[in-house]
Formats: C-alpha cells, sequence, structure tokens
C-alpha cells in the first residue's frame, strides 16, 4: 500500500533549472521538488540585483536547499540541467526558451508565451509580437487530463494558466457530451491574491483585506486560452464570457460556471456520473456527489481540481463549480504533474 | 462658531421600537437610530435568556443607550412605541406584526415574512404555512428606488433582502429598456459571513478564514423574491439562476450579473448613461464610469449601492456588477431609508 | 420632527486644511471633519504627481467634498486657513510648520517633529538634524487626559504617536500612585498594519496576511516618545522596553504591558478604582471592570481608549491592557478632540 | 543527500491508533503519519455521533486512508495498535491511558493530564481531582531538546502544551547559562485560533477576523506548566507571568518573552552564540542572526521553532521571540518527533 522505489542517486537522477525562482510559482516549484525523489535541482535564477542565497530569499529553505539564485545564464543552465523550468512573466520566456531547446533540452513554460498558437490573439492581448512562432507550433499544452499522450513526449510545454485548468475541466464533458449551448457559457472566477503574482501584489494599490473586486471584465487575457481550449471539443469556435475578481485571501480558485442547455431534450440526468467516467483514470480531479460543491479549504495546498455539478432542467441551466489551488494544480503542481508524465514517474510523485 | 439646533424634546421625537435587537441588523439598526435626531430608541427585545443591559450586550453603545433588552412584550412595545422595526428570523416576524398593526403602529419588517406576495412560493422555500395573508396584501416592498411613493404611505413595509437589493437595482433598468433576454439571468453573489446571520456565524462548521465556497446553490430563497421583483418590470415571468458564495470577510455583498441581450439590433451603446437617467434623483445609488466596477471597501459602512456595467456586442454579453453593504442598504441602512421616507425626514438623515 | 439647526454660514465656520491628505491619517481627518457642523474643509495637499479631485483618490467622498489635492503651496494654505493638520512624514513637518505659524495660524501636527523635546534623541531616532527647536519649544503635547488647559491655549499641538497614547494613558496613573518600578516598564505592543502608513504598506516585503511579526525591537521611534512622557510623572528618568509587532488586520492597536510593584507594601487593591478616578471625567478612556479587558473589535472605529488592568500580589506584577484605534485615537480623532479642545466646541464634537 | 530506505512492508510497520481523531490535532496527526514510511495508521476513534468514514470528515484523506472513525472501544484500540496517540481534552485521557499501558502499549498523550507532576496544581488549574497518579510518576515530559533520552526508553508521553514548547524552549538556555532573574519572566504570547480547539472555535462568541484580544490573563493553565519546566533548570521555583492573546489567524504562535539580567555584570554579549551552541544538534530549532526576528508564515506548516534573541546591556533587559506552528511543532509534529525517538527512526521522518 506504501510507494516503493529503488535507490535513486544523484547519478540517475533528473537535473533541474528552474528560471524566475523568486516568484510565487517558482516558490512553489522548490518546495515540491525538494520532495521529488527522482529530481535534483541544479539552477535557480531570477532578475535580482544581486546573487543570493535561495535560504536567504526563502529561508523555509534553510538546511534543505544550498544553490545561489542569480540572473539568469543560459550557458551554465544548460551545462547544468536536463529540464528547465521557466517561471516567467510573458514574453520574457521566448527569449530564452528556444536557446535552451535548441542546446536539446527540455522546457516545461509556466507563462503564456506558448499557449495561443494563434498569434495575433497573442498579440491583442498580450500587447507584443510573438517572437519564437516556430517553437509555438510544437508546444504541447500541458493539461494531463487531455493531453497526456502528447505531453509524454513533448520537449516543450506550455503550462496552462490558472483559470484555464479550473474552467476547462469543469467544461470539457458537457462539450464532449454535446450537450451545452456553446454561446452562453459564462465563467465567475474568484481568486486568492497571489494569483496576480508576488510583483504586482507588492505594488497592489487596492486594500486586499476585507476587500474583493472583480478586474479585468470581459477582457483577461486567460480567455482567449480557454476558448482556444474548449473549441478543439465543441462544433465551432467557443467564446466565453469570463469576469475574474480577487479574493482577501493568498491561495485558491473558485470558478462558478454558468452553462445552458442546448435543447429542451438534452439529456441532464446523471451529470456527476458523466463527469466521473470522463475523469474516472484521473489522479488529481475529485467530482464531488450530488448537492456537493467545492469550498477552497479543501484543495488548497493540493494538487487537486474539485468539481461540482448542478442541473436545472426547467430552467435548462447548468452550473458548475471548479476549485484548485492556482499555485499548485493551476501552476506548479501541474508543472511537475508534466514533469511526471515526461519522464515516467507515478504521476502523482511529490504531489500528494 | 458652535453647533445650534432647536431643542428637539422627548416630546415630539419619533418613539421606535426593535424586535431582534441583538442579531447583526439590530445592532445595527441602534448604530444609525443613535444617530438620528427624529428618532427615539424605547424599546429594545430579543430572545434572551435574561433581561441584560444593552450596553452590556455591545459595548459600543455604553453611554449611548441606556435601555434594557428582554424578551419581547407586545403590550409594552405597544405602548412605547410608535413604529417597531422587527428583525427577526422568518416565521417569527408574522406572528408579532399583526397585533402591532392592530394597535396602529407602523411596522417595518426585516424578515421575509412578508416579501412574497404567493404564499405557495413562500412555503416552497421556507419550509412553513403562511400565517397572516391579511397584511401580506398590504405589505409594500420597501425598496425605496422603486416604490417611494407607496412607501410613504403604508403600515406596513417588507423590507427587501440583502441580495435582492443588489440584484434588482442592477437588473431593473435593463428590463425597462426591453434590453435582455429575460430567460437567461445569471447572478453570480458574493457576500460576507455576516449575511447568515450571527445565530448561523456560532454555529458555522465552515471554515471562514482564508476559505470560499457557494451555498444553496440554485435553491436559496432570495431567489424567488428577486423573480418576483423582476417579473413586475418584464414581460411575463422572469426566473433568475442565482448561485451566492460566502467570503472570508464580515460585511459586504458584490453580485456579478451576466445577461444576454434579447436580439442583435437591441441599443446597448450608452448603457451607462441609461442607468444614470433611471437612478438620476437617488441618493443611494451611484453608477460608475465606463470601465470601473465597484470594490467592496468602497460600499462597506455606507447604505450605497454602486453599480459597474459592461456591454460586448459581438457576445451579445451584459455584466452588471452591484455592491452594498448587506448590513445597511441590504437591511438596516435601508430600513432607516423606509423610515425617512415615512415621516417626512430628508432620505439621508442618519445615513451619511 | 424635523432636524433643525440655526444656519451655520460658511462664515462663521472654522477654515481647516489637510497638508498629506492622501495617506491614512489625511483619509480619516477628512471622513471626521465632514461630520464636524463647525468646520469646514478649505484645503487638501500631498505629494501628489497632479493635481486631482479628492473624490477620485477617495471616492468614498463622492457627492461630499468638491476639493481639489494638489501639492502643498504654503501661501493659498494661509490664505484659506485658520488651522491646518499636517498629516506628514517626519521631517516634512518641521518644514512647513514655521511659516504657518509665522502668518498667525494653528497647526496640530501628526508627524514626529514636535514631540521629542531632547533634539538629540530626536536626532537619533529619526536619523535627522531638527530644523526648528523654536517652535519644538512652544509645541504642547497633545494628549488631551493629561494637558487639555495647555492644549486650549496652544498654537502648535504635537499629536501623538498611536503607541504612545495607549502606553502612557495605561502607564500614568500608576506612576502618579507611585506603586510601580520605574526600571521594568515591559510594553508589548500589536497594530494593524496601517500602523505603518500606506507608502510603507504598499512597499511591503512582508505578507500580511496569515502573518505576525515584531519590528524594530526595542529602537522603535516611539519609544523616546513613551519615556519623555513618563518621566514627567515619575522620579526620576523612565526607560520602558517597547516591542511592536504587526497583526494581519487594518486598524486597532492593542498594548500589554508589564510592571513591577515597587516594593510589597504597595497597595495594590482597588487599582480599577485607582484608574476610573484618574480618568473620571474623560470622554474618551473607558475602565473596564475586574477581570475583562480590552478586544480590538469594540475600539476599531471610535476614539474610546479602553484599558483593563490586573494586579498580582503574590509575584508583585502588574498588567495592564491598552486598546485603542490606531487612526482615531491614535491619531486623527485625537487630533479633532485637539482642535475642539483649541476651540471650544463639545470635546466629543464629531468623534461619537 | 536523499534518503533511502530499506523496503518497508507492511508486516514489520508500526501500528498506530488516535484517539481523537477529529478535533485539530487529530488531523493533523493523521496528514503526517500518512507520510510516515515506517507507521500505519490502524485505528481512528473520536466522540462522534455515529461511525463515519475518516475521509467523509476529512475529505483531504479521500483515496488516502480508507478506516471507519468511530467510539473509541480500549479492547479494540489494543488489539489493532502498538502504539496510540491520544488527542482529547484533560480528564478524557487519564481514563483511557491506564488500560493501554496495562496491555503493554506505549501511549504519547497529547492533552495536559500526564505533565503537572504536581496533582495539587493540576487539580487547581483543570479543576478535578487526577486519578492516575501511578502513571504520572512514570510519564516523560516529551520535549525532545531536553528530554530525549528519557522519551527514548519512555512507555507515557506527556507530549508538551503548545504555549509552553516555545516558552521552554526559548527561556532554558539563558537559566542553564544562570544569566537571568528568575523572578521577573514575562511572556506575551499570541496564538491562531486553533489553538482554543475546534469545539471552542465552533462555539465561538468573540469575531475573530480583525479582532485580537487577552484570555485567561495570568491564569492560563499552560503557565503551570511552564513554571514546572523552568524550575528544573533554575535555582529555586520559576514563576512566570504569562498572558496569551487569540490572533485572526489559524495555525501559529509567537512568544515574546522579556527577561531581566540577574546581575550587571553577566555576560551577555554572544547571545546568539550561545543559543547556537544549547541547540546545536537539533534538527527543529532555529537561531536567528542577531537583529532577526521570527515571523510566523516561517514557520507555520513545519515542525520548526525559530527563536531571535536581543540584549540590551544598559536596560539590563533581555528579549526572546520564538514560533512555531501550534499544531506541528507545538502538538502533532512533536508527537510524532517522539515517536521518531521512541522507535529509533530518523527524527525527522515524515516532518520535513
Amino acid at each position: 500500500m506504501k510507494f516503493h522505489k529503488l535507490p535513486i542517486t544523484e547519478k540517475n537522477m533528473l537535473n533541474v533549472g528552474i528560471v524566475g525562482a523568486t516568484g510565487y510559482a517558482g516558490e512553489e516549484l522548490i518546495a515540491i521538488l525538494l520532495r521529488h525523489p527522482g529530481v535534483l535541482i541544479t539552477s535557480l535564477s531570477a532578475q535580482i540585483d544581486k546573487p543570493r542565497k535561495i535560504s536567504e530569499i526563502f529561508s523555509q529553505f534553510k538546511n534543505k536547499l544550498n544553490l545561489i539564485c542569480a540572473l539568469p545564464d543560459k550557458s551554465e543552465i544548460i551545462l547544468k540541467c536536463d529540464l528547465v523550468f521557466l517561471a516567467l512573466p510573458h514574453t520574457v520566456s521566448m527569449e530564452i526558451a528556444p536557446k535552451l531547446l535548441g542546446a536539446g533540452k527540455k522546457v516545461i513554460d509556466l507563462s503564456a508565451d506558448y499557449r495561443l498558437k494563434d498569434t495575433k490573439v497573442y498579440e491583442r492581448f498580450y500587447k507584443t509580437r510573438h517572437k519564437d512562432k516556430a517553437h509555438l507550433r510544437e508546444a504541447v499544452y500541458g493539461l494531463p487530463e487531455l493531453y497526456r499522450v502528447k505531453i509524454k513526449k513533448a520537449r516543450l510545454i506550455a503550462n496552462p494558466g490558472c483559470y484555464p485548468t479550473g474552467a476547462i475541466l469543469g467544461i470539457v464533458p458537457l462539450l464532449v457530451a454535446n450537450i451545452i449551448d456553446v454561446d452562453s457559457i459564462f465563467i465567475d472566477a474568484k481568486s486568492g491574491f497571489s494569483g496576480a503574482g508576488r510583483e504586482a501584489v507588492a505594488r497592489q494599490e487596492k486594500e486586499i483585506l476585507n476587500n474583493l473586486w472583480a478586474y479585468k471584465v470581459n477582457i483577461h487575457q486567460h480567455m482567449p486560452e480557454i476558448d482556444q481550449e474548449l473549441s478543439k471539443f465543441a462544433d465551432g469556435k467557443v467564446s466565453v464570457t469570463f469576469v475574474p475578481h480577487i479574493l482577501p485571501l493568498k491561495r485558491g480558485i473558485l470558478e462558478t460556471i454558468y452553462l445552458k442547455i442546448q435543447n429542451p431534450k438534452s439529456k441532464i440526468q446523471n451529470l456527476i456520473d458523466l463527469y466521473r467516467k470522463f475523469y474516472k483514470k484521473e489522479p488529481f480531479v475529485r467530482i464531488l456527489d450530488e448537492g456537493s460543491f467545492p469550498q477552497l479549504k479543501n484543495v488548497v495546498g493540493t494538487n487537486f481540481c474539485e468539481i461540482g455539478i448542478h442541473a436545472d432542467a426547467k430552467k435548462g441551466v447548468i452550473i458548475v463549480i471548479a476549485a484548485l489551488d492556482n499555485l499548485l494544480k493551476g501552476a506548479s503542481g501541474e508543472a511537475v504533474q508534466n514533469l511526471n508524465i515526461m519522464y515516467g514517474f507515478p504521476e502523482y510523485t511529490a504531489l500528494v
């Protein structure tokens, strides 16, 4: 019942680097990888004034990780790493990834740079030209529940955004079953403030405590990412309405999704069974019982996405509520899940 | 340079009682009425083990209000009061109100007992028979922005629920302008934990800090109240979809409302102007500028309802966000606004 | 039954300016003064990029205050104001105050510039030379409970620090009664994050939510202010030990003070009576009953300082716990209390 | 550099039971033990209405632990377990422990029942007679840093209280070095609300959010426990002054300790070195650098106790600040640390 493994020596361990180690996602990646029996962190870098011990920046790593975090030096990273996580702001990733890939390294990019296949859409939402269309084509969208086979063989993973992870997992089963009207998808998302990134939190003009507000109403950059992925499972182009809000807490996303049933004859009994079948082999998706809905507390600190479903035949409405930890299943946890798939580790390694 | 006013003697002041003085709404009513220059609080009662000074229960009223709070004694209340606020759980109000009204008193009921005109709906959502259909007919729904004229002459006010206040103020202008599809109204509401009432908070099994969850998904008792009021302004019966959530903060409601445009030719330019015209004389409704949306912090502690509006012609979607303080504009503040209307005080008295 | 007052025309009102209107203390001052029937706010200024309506900076003042906040212009302030509040960082106040005083204006300075009579101490703790020793001498320390008579006639008030207000009010009665050992005074202070000022909060590297930490341990600049004031009531120089902490909430200070009884024969019965007598005429000091101690919730949003006292004869120890709202009794509330004293308004005007 | 181990089969694993599995400490014990490679949880019980799957009570254990939690049945526990954790209210533990010990089981008691050697003191602070003086004598106080050798051979561990763990670790080095005046020890403790236990939190009358208050001022039951342990390292009986406070957060304790230097000639240079030497082999005590002090965020979620030290020779004062997670190093983490010592596992097993 317990997890047995062959003795792993440093020799046969996977050498991993993190660029952007000082942000929320980087901090979380370090914590997870320190628990990973097959991975050795060999390089940490970030936009930083001067080189500093990582244990000075994050005291929780004292006596656990004895590495210096410095400005990223591509040649050194190439020398030291087999795989590199890019936990960077968008536009910065695509300046580093090509060189790493060119040197035969694998890359898991947590930024948005390789997620949107349509560079026009990228340019509209990220206000900058795309500079690496070559690799964009080969990048695999790293949502294990949908693309596990491709992830296994990928060199470059575009790790999904936090909001898209919950929204896509919550909606795709209904699209595949052809139940809902694709023109009426409303996603009301609520996120802890860490979703905005450490820099943004520091700059923060708005008070977080005792407050709540919507932002980037119907213009958030994760919206086209959701559209792109949902469209693959629908007849025609999906265009969701998406409104994110910031909660007075640090971690966790809860998305309440309102959908309309395509036609009155749709079978909406047993939607919970439908979801359970769809995700039956998934280690990190939990479908709740009838009448139960997720609470943040139960997913924060885990790599799980919990989903609750409610249908109202008379109104012709389905409500799906999905919750996850934006820094784990919505970022660094999912990134390590992808690493596990790529290298044949049990998928839950370091994640439970 | 000193502050002078004509002596207001106890003789010419309005004598007011509060039944249910120890709950959140009662506490707030006392605080507001203490600032009201034309009102004297003369009676406080509640379901309480033994009579206690109100300043012992709420130390903030020490040296401000020297009254005993005891079990409600209808005869005594009738002797001492011109108007009575009922800040009670539903079903309890309708046992007290008839006697007070029979004795010629005015009543502002903060419970749900006199809000739903259809007793079948009341019975379905409140799991109890309605016992005072006579007064139910005459009760005026106390939303000043819509029913000011009737409130002026009313003996019995059914003070609106907290969620309905925001939802109705946010949607009615679109119904009146005949712009939206009444079959696609999705209200995603987020409330501070005080919305559940003091008793419920004490019983609370769920952790409030660092948590968020949806509850009574599509079955909350405020949903039929919203339906009833919206239907008055629509062609036919409105049936909204409503999902409330509990936030990790004490006060404040923010409702994000998703609506579909009725037909592509609808004029959705200048929606903000439409709202501004609709509410132009309202002292407590604030319509935000294009691209601005409410944050809880700006309405908590006030009697204002702030509304932000966004329209997307291509998607055929309108998003309305309304925010208010659930204990003020959503309960006790609105109740005093109604008192002011009934007795000819300036409507903002004690509320700014 | 209506609210009447003699017309207070702009002519006979006190014209007041606020320099530093955009900080926490400035925001609070505006809110209080808007409720003051004898005061007209006539000038708002701050270190600001470009002039902006105050109602744009703080939306809660919309429709209540129609003033532009711009860079401070001393000549204009002199023209428009009778009294000026300086809600500025230290060292900035002493550059503005002299000119205002020279023009015959009254000044209430919320910074530390005029609090410490010994400029050497000022220079050690504030790392800068004192530039206005002339006015420093005449400045009156604005703690009404101790210096009401002097405040009445003062031109320049040094409004006390937030921590000193609680600590001094909590300790002075014991010094006057000559009960405690002045070499063993330990003040453990806990403050909401607004105590650090809006700028500091924005810069904040430490996470506020779910966190607590001590800072400036035994070196905080409020320590010599407490020493100076306590020494006036003691035989010899008092030198307290002071450790402040930041709480995960916005407002409120609670100070737990540990003291040793001077000699075993000291009478420590009836300490609560001692405090009640000492503060018997004070409108804003509340002494709690035996066994009761303050909680932040009861003082936040008020101008009260609540004090609880416990003595242990066997151990020879006294514990005093004082609580107040750092932005009201600890800053802007106390400042308006001082204004009220200076101009003969009832002391509680605009403060209850 | 990684942790290697021989394959552990269910056969040679330690079978462990938890009585009181549904409280905060029980929940935490389960989480830790699930990560422990040498331990199998075989029995869960609690005061519970009817038997329920533990994964229904705590959904985070779904798919991880398939056990029913029922009322404690001593015979069954004896059959199934080698060691039993008692995570119970005081007075309940001493009714269960004797039978378990009598059957040859080992017991780690997280209640206070076996901590105070003097039953008169126990009876004064816990308001009940002690019923198991026999085992009280042999119980070992389970603070590994002081009693590791005895713990190794113990049958019955009295796991320390959360406040005492921090206070004792923070003060003992100064007592051993004979530096401080034992009559002047003031401990100002601040704890997250989980310190009060899940039951108490549910009953809670005080609001937790945006609040802070002191409780059991100088009468808290952990005070005699601190006295007892400190006295062992001092000349004569120590009697500390102890005031705990409840913070608006769930987990974590920070204790700010004020001490007086015994005589002016005491050597108080290099106190940090003194502490580092004292704790140099300790895996879970971290002494911070000069001028650094702990913040809760860095210890919550870990089994570490962090300590910062400041001395002021002129004032003759030492300030020690200790922080830990009350549910880990202050309860369940320390309990598993004790288990590891008793059974020869590396002391950090399941704790890092």
